[in-house]
């Protein structure tokens, strides 16, 4: 994987590219450009922006921008080698959308405020709102299945199987060097429609299966539990049905606190009964192999099978291992776990979350907890439009996945020798003589005549040996050399990059490419 | 170029497809999923959201949301046909921009608000602010140049040719017909650094030349001025230096306004004496041919010739139309304009926006006014670091450039008979009898770990009729068809749409069908 990835990242040329080039000559237009050199000279006079500007207040703010050029809290640039990884991460993972016949839509990044209020429970707090400055009152998306919800519903829609990729916002606290910004990605894949129980959900998961594979980031592993199994669970150790939602949320965070403090806030926080918070102990330490635990949580002697509620659940569960099952090794991933709850308000069945596994060995930073969650919410559309649209989906938190891809493929570049390329051009054109910038330019220009990637490079005369080191850092693959003699001639010189590498680097390179 | 992007679009199979699926067969699987076939039924119930919401405050807000699923004002929604025209228009953009080796880059959607304050003149009030919630002040990106000088500035980098492609954001008044939203995307493509005078520059106008040409979206034209022959014709006409931003402004109206109304502005609004605003008249009528304008301004009895820094300008025109003609036909759409002026502040030399060419017949909607616009900002980096670095750029609205396309692909689509295929699906596996959807389920399983995108059906016994019109309807190539005989041969019949589609439609083509 990782050698495939780089190979494509450094640029190998396609079937025919030499031919093309080779193909390619000066040809009629040489004459033409001669006669017309511009007065070229190196290096454009720097202007001074505040005198342009010519205004007082303007050259106050921007002395004051000038000291502390800062981007917001908790969000990030990405640099050129970023976007490389970035673009692959995203054709993985919309490549296996779309081959599970998703259509792609994409929605505005901020909706009406009432739009956002009441779905996401305690978590509302993080919303990004918009100033009022007249007009309508507007909060920035804080995911995408809520305003996936409100796009059902605007469109009248009965059923659609839809990604989309884009960024949501949350004012939480940033972690930069675990992946959590302010400001994020999510991939999201969901399915709404009226469809027999569980085939939808079993197809979210297998793609979320076949994506975490190829990205090839490691282990992972795809919690699961029920909504209703929860509900069921808690109706059996006492909890009042007004406190579900609370107590649900002290679940959720029993993968990052001890049960201690989550005990803690369940009682002393929340209210509850301290029994029934020890009733839940018991229930929130089941996990393990899908078939396994169902088998577990179905006999006639757990405490579950009074409840008709957890019963049908538990049926459910039944039909969706089936299913994955059915699906080639879908649920060799899969982990059935009680103490996965998901903070989240709009949840109806089933629920998951994907974490990577640490590895002995692994870097510390590569744990980094969930990468991916989901569920079923039956009554998210409905909420906008009063006719309910059943649906399932799941989001996938890239920038944790860049992260290690970031760390995985720049240790594998440097190994190899090989560069994550920032560019894809394809050949630079590059003169050893001086005065040849406009045969460079009309050069370049066939060339994108001809779809091919190219610079010419923009000072008047380039160093060679500059241009040389440039397409080797680059990994440019072919340098076409254009000197007096070549124009006099009517033809170019194409070299091989990488064969050029293996001889060497340096004056060494120079020399023996001179000869 | 549509009959290209409409058989790309209709997803015409690559070679080998048919060859790939042919050799699958249910092999070793099907007896395992036979003996697992889950208690599918039609229709998952539908759950009531708000009971399950389980508060009256969620009830309420539930109630008040589903009064009415709006979008914000000036926002839109892309549906699943709009993302596939848009995809095909980014992909011809950011290859063009890759062709010219620039690397692709990034940055938040907010910024600080002192980033950008200070950089677009009078158009600042439509810029979006974020509430204070505590912590920064932030404001929605109004462009994407601002963002890049200040990522110019914090990576400290002394030279960058980048692309970037995202939205910006202005509370404008919305025009949706003509393509006008308050969130849009914008193409930038920018070069910083200091390098030999209009090289990069008219880099730049090649690019934006090749992609309106590639886009394929009528006759354009790229009208071009200068900042410095702007602020030349002010002085000889007479406007104060401090007049000069505010006069640059009311110019700009005129390709919107008739010169009575600028005038008015000029005059009455901002104090400029009648006979400076009757002397800019005469300039700002001069509009035609590069070459052949530049030889009437740099005539020694035309007015601007007793003033050195227009003199310097006009030589810069000259070298960049000299850069052009060596570049192909790029000179050829391009007129030099003394009436362009654009409105903001940062722009410090060669400005230049692209207009459609409304032809005779067109489409009323068709005439959208600028599709693109940039120049040069050589102050506009040094404004956060302090230390300037030149560059120039182009910024491509591409929301008009949808709705074009949207209109054109949608009317040759209907004409010849074909679809714009939201989904990539090449598969549909479908079966004629009942009970098959594990194996439907299966052998789609298989069809994607081949990397074939494959659709089976949701229901559990879908309508062989409902299974086909699907099909033509949505473009998917092909049909796998698998029904209880071909089970029991461990075999599936292969149907090509596009063949099928010859024959008829609805009740004959299905009786041909199961001949």
């Amino acid at each position: 994987m990782w050698r495939a990835f780089l190979e494509q990242a450094a640029g190998a040329p396609s079937v025919g590219l030499a031919a093309q080039i080779a193909k390619l000559s000066l040809g009629d237009g040489a004459a033409a450009a001669n006669g017309a050199a511009p007065a070229a000279q190196d290096g454009a006079p720097l202007l001074q922006a505040a005198v342009k500007l010519g205004s007082v207040r303007a050259v106050l703010e921007a002395n004051a921008a000038r000291r502390k050029p800062k981007i917001a809290k908790g969000t990030r640039d990405f640099l050129p080698a970023q976007m490389t990884i970035r673009r692959h991460a995203f054709r993985v993972i919309e490549r296996c959308f779309a081959r599970h016949g998703a259509v792609a839509i994409d929605t505005p990044v901020f909706e009406l405020r009432e739009t956002l209020m009441g779905k996401y429970g305690e978590d509302s707090k993080l919303i990004y709102d918009l100033a009022d400055q007249g007009g309508e009152i507007l909060s920035l998306r804080y995911d995408l299945t809520v305003p996936f919800a409100r796009y059902v519903a605007l469109n009248g829609l009965g059923n659609i199987k839809r990604y989309h990729v884009a960024r949501v916002y949350r004012r939480d606290q940033p972690q930069a060097a675990r992946g959590r910004f302010r400001e994020f990605f999510q991939c999201d894949f969901d399915i709404a429609g009226a469809y027999p129980p569980m085939v939808p959900d079993a197809e979210v998961l297998k793609v979320l299966v076949e994506i975490l594979s190829e990205l090839d980031i490691g282990a992972f592993r795809i919690k699961l539990n029920h909504r209703r199994i929860l509900d069921a669970m808690m109706r059996v150790c006492g909890v009042p049905s007004n406190k579900f939602r609370a107590i649900c949320s002290a679940i959720d965070k029993l993968d990052k606190e001890p049960w201690a403090a989550v005990r803690t806030e369940m009682v002393d926080q929340k209210g509850l009964a301290p029994e029934a918070a020890d009733r839940i102990q018991q229930f929130v330490q089941e996990a393990g192999e899908p078939r396994a635990l169902l088998a577990k949580l179905s006999a006639a002697d757990y405490p579950l099978a009074a409840d008709p509620e957890a019963a049908a659940a538990l049926a459910e569960m039944g039909t969706l291992f089936d299913l994955l099952g059915s699906m080639g090794n879908a649920l060799d991933s899969i982990r059935f776990d009680l103490s996965l709850a998901r903070g989240l308000d709009y949840y109806t069945g089933l629920i998951y979350e994907a974490v990577l596994v640490p590895t002995p060995g692994s870097d510390a930073n590569e744990n980094v907890g969930s990468i991916a969650a989901g569920g079923r919410y039956d009554g998210l559309v409905g909420m906008f439009s009063g006719k309910d649209v059943p649906a399932v989906g799941v989001s996938i938190g890239i920038e944790r996945v860049f992260a290690i891809l970031e760390r995985r493929l720049t240790a594998a570049a440097k190994t190899g020798g090989a560069t994550i390329r920032e560019t894809q051009t394809q050949v630079l054109v590059a003169s050893p003589g001086k005065g040849m910038q406009l045969d460079r330019i009309q050069l370049a220009a066939e060339l994108w005549g001809a779809d091919i990637a190219a610079e010419f490079g923009y000072k008047a005369n380039p160093n060679f040996k500059d241009s040389l080191q440039y397409a080797d850092d680059e990994g440019i693959p072919f340098l076409v050399i254009l000197g007096e003699s070549e124009k006099q001639e009517g033809i170019v010189r194409l070299k091989n990059m990488q064969r050029i590498a293996e001889l060497g680097s340096g004056d060494a390179l120079l020399s023996k490419l001179a000869a």
